[in-house]
Parts: C-alpha cells; structure tokens; sequence
C-alpha cells in the first residue's frame, strides 16, 4: 500500500515519517519545495521534534519521497490530508488550504481509496464540505471510496513518542469509511480507538482545546485573585492538584494554532444556529485569557516604576516570542500582543529569543534587544519579572 | 493527648472516629443530643459512610465519647473545628456556627493548646476573624496557643478512605502552629502536606472547589452544544479525555455544601476589592450552572408534548430530590430547584427519592409520586428522560 500524506509541517512530516517506519511507501506533498529536498536529502527541517532526525535521515529520499506535485501520489490508494486551518481576524475558520488540497485530492481519488482528514476542523466539516469537494472532483461518490477524520494530537517536540502510545481516534463519514480507515491506521498509529462518526471525532479534539482553553482562562483568573490575596498561586496550586483537580498553569494568554483557535468552531457554530446563549463560559475565557496582555502590562509598568529612570526611558525586554517555549512558530503569539501593548501606552520595548535572529525579529516590527542591556525583563513562558540593576 | 472535635456531622464525625482509631481520646462537640446518644451507644448515625459503622461500634461511648457540653471537653489540648459554613440568600458566608463554636473553644483555651480550622473557609478567615475570636474568649495570644487550618477534603460515601489515603493539607497562621498541627495530624492522617500558612490552606481548597465549578459548567456547555450539533457528549467526552484532559459530566447544575459555595468566597471578595474582572469565569461558570434550570425544563417539556394528554397534565416524576446521589441532604438541592421552576410554569410534577420517604418529601412542599405512576419519569443524576406509556 502507498500512502500520501499532504502537508509536510509540523504535525504531518513526523506523521508521514512514523508511516514510513511502519513499512509503507510514504509520498509527501508540500507547497515548500526548499523543504522538500532537505527531506528528500536525509535532512530534518524541524530539528526541536525528538526523534524524527533519524527516521528523516533513515528513510528521506527513499520510502518516504517528498515532493510539491500531486501527480506523484498518483498510485496511491491511501490519502492523508493535514495542512493547516486558520481563523480570520473575525475569528471565522478559513478553509482556503484545505479546499485546495482535498480538490488536488479528489482529482487523484480511485475506486476503493481511502481518505483522511487529520487537520482539526469545526465539527460536520469531513461529512459536508470535504465530502463534496471529494465527490465533485472525482466523478465518485463515498461508498465508491472511503472517507474518514482522525484528529492529530501531536505537540511539537512530543509528536513521534504522540503517534506511538498517545490514545488517538478515528471515525468515518459511514460505518464503512471508519472500519476502513481504522485497519490502516492500526499499521503504524499505537493506540487508536474508533468512534461512530467523523463528527465524533472532530468534536473530540474541538472539545478537548476548550477544555485547556477555559482551564487556562480559570488558571489566570485564580492567579490574579492569589497576587491579590498576597498568596503564592504556584504553592497553591501544586498543593490543590491531585487525581481528581487538574488547575492549569497562568499564562499571558493562549497563542498558538490549537488552543486560540478550537473554541470559535463551536462559538461560531452556536451562533449561526441562534443560540449564543451556549457559548457563555466560553467566551468569558476568551475574554479573561486576552485581557492577561493588559494585567502584565501594568505588572511589568509596576516594575518600571521602581527603575530610577523616567518611565518611557526604561527599556523593557520580553525574553520570548514564540507561541510556546522552544516551538520556532508565533502564529497567535501572546510574547507580541504584549510588546506592541506596551509600545502603544508609549514604553521602550524590546524582545529577544533565542530561536530568532535580530533580523528575524526586526521583520515583525519589533526591536532586538539581549536581556542583559535591559533594565526591566520580562519572561512570557515562566511569567517571572527581572530589575536588572 | 485528648482531642476535642467540634462538629460531629458528615465530615465531623467520619474525621472523630479515624482520630479515636489512631489510638487518641476523643471528645466530640455536637448539638444534635440525639445524635450524641446515639454514637455514644455505637450506633452509626451516617448509614451510607463506608466503614464509619465499625468504628462508631468499636470507639464510640469508649474513647470517642459524643457531647453536646463544651466543658466535657475542658481537659482537652487539641481542638478541631469542623462545623458547616452555609451562605445566605445574597451568597455572603453567614459565620454565625464558627463563631459560636470558636468563642466556645476560647473559652477553654489554656497556654499550648492547638486549634485546627477544618470547615472551608475565605482566605484570610483563620489568621483574622477565627484568631480574633479565640483570643477575645482566652485572653491568651498566638504564640501561647497554636493556630492552624487543614481544610477537609472528604466526600461522603468515601470520607475513611480519604482521611486514610487521600493527599490532606495544613498550614498555620505562623510557622510554630503550622509545625505543632502537622505533628499532630500525623498521627491519623495518612498523607499529609504542610503549605506555608493558613491562607495558602484556605485558599488552596477554594481553588480546588472552583475547578469543579468551572469544569461542572464548562461540562454543561458542551453537552447543550452537543446536543445541538446531533453528537452524542458522552462518546466524546470519554474519547476526549486521557493524561492531560479531564472533561466533567454535565449536570442540572450544582449543589450541596461546596461546589456552589466557595466560588463565592472570591467573587465577594474581589468585589470588596474593586476586583471585580477579576472574577468573569466564575461568574459565566455560575450562569451557565443556574440556567441547566431552565435547559432541563425545556427539555422535559418537549417530551412531555409527546404524550397525548393535555400538557399540564402530563405527570412528571423526577427520581431524586437529594443533592448527590445517595447522601440524604438538600442543600442547594438542583432537583427540588427544577421542580419548583416546573411548577412555577404551570406543570404537573412530583418527586420521588429512595433515601426520603412521602411525608418528607412532602415537608419540602413538594409532590410525592412513585416514577411508575408518572407519563415522563427524567433522572436529575443519569440525565436520562423516559416516557412511559
């Protein structure tokens, strides 16, 4: 069996890399040909993945062939599809890269093939939409071919050992659908539990970055009710976790492609059902986890204050920029928002991390400072504040 | 060394025993006479606590004798504190029964005497209000006694097991009292942390309390969504959850003594604080719980139109009327509030609760009705709706 996997990012090429391991024939399609020699050259383009040098090194330019043509999956019978989806600046899910990869799709589908869809979508999304741009471009219709969604649930740094033991679901348009996607999966995914529909399991995943969203709005809500108690929130919440308590970490917010994102499927949905009275703890999140920019605004302007300096002439450095410590992505980056608040109240902001360049950073409009030439720093992963004196 | 426990209810009692057990004197402090008799004649007054009968058999009237004189407890050197604190209609903390029983214990205060706060409380309340009042009654000061708080952590049904095994906590209002009282709760608690004061304590078990109020709610949410979108929650929710996701079980909302009690403690102080932002998850995770009301009510009635009878009288029986399945209490019952709301619409309802016989559930000026007389019988604990024909 030939496998195609289409999207080489973060979340596909380990994917594609543990098919490969498994013993299948791998073709891997991406947009970025730069990307596509490395793999093909044993070269690993996301070096803070664990694992995956080797499997790129070992199988890169042989069973799994990268490449930016559809035609090159022409002969294969297995499909995956895992490019990414945004949201728009009013929060509506933008499926402009999923269409163009499910058309190139259906333009390849045979008789007997299988698809499925891994990019987390908003729930009814593989049953409707991705079903018609399948049905349209192939001439067929499910039941000549099988259609089924598993949600990744990869994190970057984490994604090999996720794919092998990390519990993982699949469910499919129809019972047909799922059993088949399911016997494949089982090939190279190590836990894999099916569900009854597509919808299940794009609910699951939906339901399962809402969880983290509003545990996370909870978190920085209890952590700014402690610093007004004059209480350790980090004491209290280690002592407060057990079996059946899981409070979140405090956080300037959430960024990122998952968590920011997952919540507005179902907030959206509600609404355009009339009932945007269902979504009411999830928006208070959201509220709680943007207004965090605001409350470590004045946290760090609290800190300037003590600088003897007058205040516009502090130098601020945030000690991060990427969404997540140690992931070189700032889609969603909170470490931003937050610099380019306090440059609007009119502060001497500065960034630095170590996954960029100054040049990198001076490409985001933002100014490159080390920590050591700052006055004030600011870590936006560990929420600890420095005066450097 | 004799130990007095004020409080001998469903979180009194179980912790009195596990002390008694320890090989320690107990003396227990409770109004209800007839209960004293009775655990003084070894007669088990919380049937559905799991392994409380053979040991209220074994030490009570022995080494666990029940009293309703604080004086019986005048040789004592230990004192426990665990009697409830409720809320009003306003959700203020009514302290009136802390305030009796400390300024009773005060009274019996001698010089190296310990005083442990185990109700839930506001943080804060050990190191000011409780203080004030022991050292008013004593004429001593902290230093001469130990003050300390360790709030329970007990479910009824489970209470031994969670004194025995499950993590307990213990903080002083100075270092000496928080060192004294760990020291002592050694003795009969089996895994016990020492946090670094009594606030950290107290809010330690807020926090916790407001997960589950905020989980409970979030839980709600996306059953209501689920329902909407055709998606069975239940599925999802067991797909969904592993390590890192612990999604609750929706609810008509929540009741009993804690849950819906100390999220309060916090919103009411923020308020006091001009913090009130502080508080907007809490307060949408409050909305969303009141209004499972309003949602089960709804959907209750859609049945009900199913049955062909007019629709006020359509006999609805709702099979439980206590707060948890199988604790006899109300408090905060969600159960009578839906029959009440159902009622106050107009409809034909009646309840029906194995642990409450008809003249009790008559008391609560309700309707006693076995569920095979009714047309639509709804579980207020499954959430599950039956028309019987």
């Amino acid at each position: 069996m030939k496998v195609a996997v289409v999207g080489l990012g973060k979340a596909g090429l380990p994917l594609a890399a543990v098919i490969a391991e498994a013993g299948l024939d791998v073709v891997g399609i991406d947009v970025d040909k730069k990307r596509c020699k490395q793999i093909n050259d044993g070269v690993n383009p996301i070096p803070e993945e664990a694992g995956l040098e080797k499997l790129i090194k070992k199988y890169g330019g042989k069973t799994l062939i990268a490449t930016s043509i559809y035609a090159d999956a022409k002969d294969c019978t297995f499909f995956v599809v895992i490019v990414p989806l945004f949201i728009d600046e009013q929060n509506n899910a933008d499926f402009s890269l999923l269409e163009n990869a499910f058309r190139n799709v259906g333009k390849l589908l045979k008789k007997g093939d299988c698809v499925v869809l891994e990019t987390t979508v908003p729930p009814g999304t593989t049953e409707k939409i991705v079903k018609d741009w399948l049905e349209k471009e192939s001439g067929l219709v499910v039941g000549d071919f099988y259609l089924a969604h598993s949600p990744e649930r990869i994190m970057t740094g984490y994604s090999i050992s996720r794919l092998k033991e990390f519990p993982k679901i699949i469910g499919g348009v129809d019972a047909a659908s799922g059993q088949k996607a399911y016997d494949v999966y089982r090939y190279f995914i190590g836990s894999l539990s099916l569900v009854s529909s597509s919808r299940v399991a794009e609910f699951v995943k939906v339901i399962e970055g809402c969880y983290r969203f509003t545990n996370i709005a909870l978190a920085n809500e209890l952590f700014k009710i402690a610093l007004e108690l004059d209480i350790d929130f980090y004491e209290s919440q280690k002592a407060a976790n057990h079996e059946f308590c899981h409070i979140h970490l405090p956080s300037t917010g959430v960024g990122g492609h998952c968590i920011p994102v997952y919540p507005w499927f179902l907030i959206k949905q509600m609404k355009k059902q009339q009932k945007e009275d269902y979504t009411v703890v999830l928006k208070a999140s959201h509220t709680v986890n943007e207004d965090m920019i605001k409350f470590f605004s004045q946290h760090i302007i609290q800190h300037c204050k003590k600088i003897n300096k007058p205040l516009k002439k502090v130098r601020i450095c945030i000690t991060g920029v990427s969404f997540r410590k140690g992931v070189k992505s700032i889609y969603k980056s909170r470490s931003i928002a937050l610099a380019k608040y306090l440059e609007k109240l009119g502060m001497d902001v500065y960034v630095y991390d170590e996954l960029y360049s100054k040049e990198e950073i001076e490409q985001m409009k933002l100014s490159f400072l080390t920590p050591d030439k700052a006055d004030v720093v600011f870590d936006p992963f560990t929420l600890k504040i420095e005066i450097l004196k």
